[in-house]
C-alpha cells in the first residue's frame, strides 16, 4: 500500500478530502521526525513505541580486498510493536 | 513522549482540539493494524515503511532444565525508516 493508497483509505474512513488527510499526515511525520531527532521515545496506543537506538561500532571486512575496517557507531530509529499488534499478527499463517 | 503528549503536540501544530487529534490518530492506528494484518506493506513519505516479516522457527534452550524446545515461526511487524529519518539521526551524538 503506497502513501497515496493510505491517504485514500484514511480519507474514506474519516470522510475527509485527501488534501486534508495528506496535510495532517505530513504534520504527524514532521513531529515524529523532530522528536526522534531529539532522542525522544514516542508512544502510540495500540500501535507501538518509536525510539532511537545506538548501534555499536563494529569491524567489517571488504569482501573484495579482505581489508578490515571500522564501521562507526550510529543512532537508528527503532519501532517496538505493541502487544495488540503482535496479537493481530498471530492469526496470520506463517 | 507519551501518547497524550504526542496528541498535545499535534493539537498545537494543527490548531485542533485534542479530542479531534485523538480520534484521527485512532483511525490511523486502526487502518495501520488492519492493513498489517492483511500482510500489506505500508509506506509513509519521509518516515518509512511498515511491513510484516516472517521469523523462522528456531531451537531454544530452557536455562533451568537445559531442555531444548522449538520456538515456532511467527509473523512480526517491522519498520524500515526512510533515508531522511536516517539523515536526521546522523546529527545525533553517538
Amino acid at each position: 500500500m503506497t502513501h497515496k493508497d493510505l491517504i485514500g483509505e484514511l480519507a474514506n474512513r474519516l470522510d475527509w478530502k485527501q488534501t486534508k488527510v495528506s496535510e495532517t499526515l505530513d504534520t504527524f511525520v514532521i513531529v515524529m521526525n523532530e522528536k526522534l531527532s531529539e532522542n525522544c521515545q514516542l508512544s502510540i496506543h495500540n500501535f507501538g513505541v518509536f525510539e532511537t537506538k545506538k548501534k555499536a561500532e563494529r569491524i567489517s571486512v571488504n569482501p573484495q580486498t579482505q581489508e578490515r575496517y571500522l564501521v562507526p557507531p550510529k543512532i537508528v530509529a527503532n519501532f517496538r510493536p505493541s502487544v495488540n499488534v503482535k496479537e493481530h499478527l498471530k492469526n496470520l499463517n506463517t
